[in-house]
Parts: structure tokens; sequence; C-alpha cells
């Protein structure tokens, strides 16, 4: 690749990560799909616990291991019935390792604020996505996801 | 438009974009005048209600549509007389449609702080600018803004 | 330099300052050191001071002026001991002056949690990181960084 190849696919991964965010706090399967890779991996273990003080918020669908595009797509969405989302991200690490492989690290925060029932009002989470992606029909995609905390905030019901 | 023309209209873009930013939090009006478009307009309609519960802070200036250059940055400016304001984003989605027009969606968060008079002291509101570009004079403007909400927090007095 | 040579400075400007923000929030001082200039200068004075309400949190080793590659890094990650902390950056403003030489504007939010016997539980600032570039050994890294503030929240512990 030479190097406007390499800025083009630092680009189109951006873009990519972007629509991933939009597809959770808009809610849209279709577009989270589109953005998976067909045998993708996300890892949610653990990241609804404070790594410092150790407290977990409820154990829900998205602490565990989740595979396969259409799977995680239908998942997360689920995971988010009756929940306002946001998560934002800071600026990223993206390396290139080739015409169809990369890797990057994204500095996130997510504010989940929860229906009335729920037994906290709301959880602040942030940290730090590490991902690899492939690009599969022309399209770069997430193949692995892994997310860890530097701090989990909750707020009682 | 070749590839190294695209790369570089979306990275001008980002730069403007960047400006409008901190055109707003450091009220600069000169700065405003600079990024939006001679015939810009600005859609802030609903943008401080939640669109969940409701609640809606105050409507004032910035919560109707707002039209021209000059006209839009001094009353941008005005509008936030008083208020400490800070207006952050997220990963943006930036398409190039031509060598003149592009369009563009910003996660964004902002937090404005109010004068100790005022019935809220704190509204913190998380939402997307979906947004066109046009390029005049050698320069990329904001053509059209409207600021969809997910989420508003108001802390009263 | 051409267009390309442009927007490859400007992407590793970006990740350069991505690892610095990681670099921070996860204590690492190796990595910290590599994204400082062997002669930098960091101005934190002030960092520590809401610019409108005159408040300020205890005076610590961060809100004076730092330099020296080695000695930044040291302490940077000392004076984090004990906090858990959470750097995030909104879009930049870069420019590159010529081969060698660029700057940059970034807005900012830190979120310090302090350990339970500290004065505050948590500091949260807002502000920008103006700062200048240089290319040493064929990397970019910082040669001058002064944090200014829009806003700065004190929780009482």
């Amino acid at each position: 690749m030479d190097q406007v190849e390499r800025l083009e696919a630092i680009g189109e991964i951006r873009r990519m990560k972007a629509r991933y965010f939009r597809g959770i706090d808009e809610k849209d399967r279709d577009l989270l799909r589109e953005v998976f890779a067909d045998d993708v991996e996300l890892d949610y273990r653990g990241s609804t616990t404070d790594p410092v003080t150790g407290i977990n918020a409820a154990a829900d669908a998205t602490s565990s291991v989740l595979r396969g595009g259409e799977e995680c797509a239908k998942l997360v969405v689920a995971s988010l019935q009756g929940i306002v989302s946001v998560h934002h991200c800071s600026e990223p690490e993206i390396e290139i390792h080739d015409a169809s492989n990369a890797s990057g690290i994204w500095p996130m925060v997510d504010r989940l604020r929860f229906p009335p029932a729920a037994p906290f009002s709301e959880m602040i989470g942030y940290g730090h996505y590490r991902e690899t992606y492939i690009r599969e029909g022309g399209k770069w995609r997430i193949r692995t996801l892994r997310l860890t905390r530097l701090r989990i905030d909750l707020t009682p019901a």
C-alpha cells in the first residue's frame, strides 16, 4: 500500500467506527450489522465493573463475549431496550497492517440512562476499545473488539 | 475529485468544524462568521428538550431557526452572554459529494453553566449535528446545521 | 511539502497526541517519554483554577511549568499517583508550518478521581491544549504545551 491508500484506509475505518457509535445510540440494527465482520467477536467482559473499586452494575448480555455479525447486531440493540445511551470517543490510534488488516485503540465514554424500574438510574463508563479490523467485500469492518475500563460510575435509582 | 483532494476536503471540513466549536466556547464572533456560509441556516429547534422525558429548558434564541452568516455569528454569541459553555464532539461521518458540496454528522455534547439568576444552574445536552457544507471563496463552510438530541440533563438552580 | 506529506504529518501528530492521552491515563512513563521532545516545556500554570469563579484545587506539581522529556514523563506520572484519570479530546485544529514544525489546539476534558484522603473527591476540567510540535528523529513530538481552561468543577470529599 502506498501513503495515500493508507490515509484512505484510516479515514474509512474512522467513518466506520463513527457509524458503530451512531448505530448503538440510535439503536439501528442494520447500521450495526454493516460495521461488523461476519465472524465478529465482541468482548465486553468486565465492562460493567470499576477496575479500582470492584463495584459492578448488574450483569447483562453486554458483559460477555458475543459472536457473529447478525447475532451481535441483534443482541447489542436488544440489550439497550428502554435505555438512553450516549457513546462518545476521543482521538484513536489506528495502525494499518496490510490491505485488509488493521488495528486500533479508541478512548471512549458511554452513558446509559436506565428506565425507572432499574436498580441504577445511570451508569457512566470510561475506557478503551481495543480492536482489529478486516476488509471484506470492499469495506473495513470490526473483526474483534475488547472493551477495557479505567472507571465506572453508578448512580443508584 | 481524486482521492487526495477528497482527503484534503475532509481534513479542511474537520478543521473548520473545530473552529466552530472554539468560536462558540470562546465567544469569538469573527471566528464564527468565518465558518458560516453567507446564507447559512442553523436549526436549533427542539434542542433544549429531552426527547424521552419531554422536559424543556426555557426557550431562548438558540431554540429556533437562525439565518445568514452575519446574523448567526451575532446571535449565537449573544445567546451565550453570561454562560460558560463547553461544546465537544466525537468522531464524525463526513461525505464529500463534489468539489463544493459535502455533508456530515457530528455526535456532540454541550454543557452550559448558567449565571446565578437563571432558573437552571446547568444544562447538558447530547445529540448530533446533521450538516451540509459548501465551498465558497476557496473555503469550506457550514451551509445548513440541524441539531438533534438523544438526551438533555437539567440542573435546577 | 506536498499535499500528501501534509496529510501524513497531520495524521502522525494526531496519533502521537492519542498516545499522550493514553500514556497519562494508563500512567505509562515510557509512552509519555516517546511523545515529548527532548527539550519539551509543559505549562500547566492556572490549570487547576476556574477562570470565572476563581476557585482553585490544591496546587500540585502539575500546576507549574515542567521541562525536559525525561523529567516531564517522570513528573506527570508521579503527579497522578493514586488518582484515576480520564483525559479526552474533541476535534483539533492542526497547522503544519514546514517539514519539522507544526502547531495545534485541542479541546479537552480531564476527570481526576482522587483517593479517599484527598480534600476533593473529584476534579473535572474543560479547556484547550495549545501546542507546538517538532519532528525529531523522524517522529513528531510535543515541543511546547500550554493548558488553558474554560471551566473547572470540584467535588469536595
